[in-house]
């Protein structure tokens, strides 16, 4: 049994986070190349880009808090990712799979929004250093942009369908034939 | 290989979230077991009921599709509960375990938001009954105001101090001793 405080249990969120961060950049690869829709690959490209970056900004909170960088395995992000590795075995490249891409992400993003909420919150209450709490909201924001970014894809604009209106004529298209 | 239609990626995501749903009602009463703060104790307690109807939502959805209700093992939430049970085998009864199991319930909280969402955008485009989109909306509603309360609870409110506040004072007074 071990006795939980709440700098341990913060230093538990944040080595799962550099683990989740890791486990999605060897996973977004796949997505991307699994993704048609110009939109989509660009936004998760760009997603990619920002994910290193949150990478580094996690190192960095380590090396303030004189740690060294450090995974704990996050189970969590391991079977949302295995979730999008499966419906990635499916056939073609297509609205429908594009849809199903953007699923698996909006998860990923959505327990990385609970992860740096819960992180920016602890770290607040710990009164640590004003930096890591910066570095900590930028993640947050950046995961809060990207979820809303993906919904804009999935359901268009003002002038543009989205990829699940599209995918659902597929499956109309494919039902007349 | 399959070919996936969008028809399919819903029923996919409604088998997985009958998953989700089960394996939360046989979770959530160890974390209301560990959990000491009455408001986070009896927020769970109800959060326990809220899910069994939603899991009766589901079975309705399934009814007016004229399907079976079957699970398909949501191994995004398997990943994210073992996570939670692995942070109760810490000691005893505290703000600090309050503070993880708010931060575990936030995670199962954001991922059927996640899921929910992508369920009600597909219904929308699939022109799938309306009493089938209700359903699905009230089961997203419930979940972020969920997600909302547990923020309410951790962070406290004008009068009262939360979770997390407390949680940072019990490090301080060990630190102390």
């Amino acid at each position: 049994m071990k006795s939980l405080t709440l700098d341990k249990l913060f230093i538990d969120e944040l080595e799962d986070m550099y683990s989740a961060e890791n486990q999605i950049i060897e996973s977004l690869p796949k997505m991307i190349k699994a993704a048609s829709f110009p939109d989509l690959k660009e936004g998760l490209s760009n997603h990619l880009l920002e994910t290193k970056m949150q990478v580094e900004r996690l190192e960095k909170i380590f090396a303030l808090l004189g740690l060294p960088a450090k995974e704990k395995r996050c189970k969590g992000m391991e079977g949302i990712l295995k979730e999008g590795d499966k419906m990635l075995e499916n056939q073609g490249k297509n609205a429908t799979i594009d849809a199903a891409i953007i699923s698996a992400a909006q998860k990923v993003e959505h327990y990385e929004i609970a992860s740096y909420g819960a992180l920016c919150s602890f770290a607040k209450y710990l009164e640590l250093d004003g930096e890591i709490i910066d570095l900590l909201q930028e993640n947050l924001k950046e995961e809060k942009a990207a979820d809303k970014a993906l919904t804009g894809v999935a359901e268009g604009g003002m002038f543009t369908d989205g990829i699940n209106k599209e995918a659902a004529e597929e499956k109309m298209a494919k039902g007349r034939k």
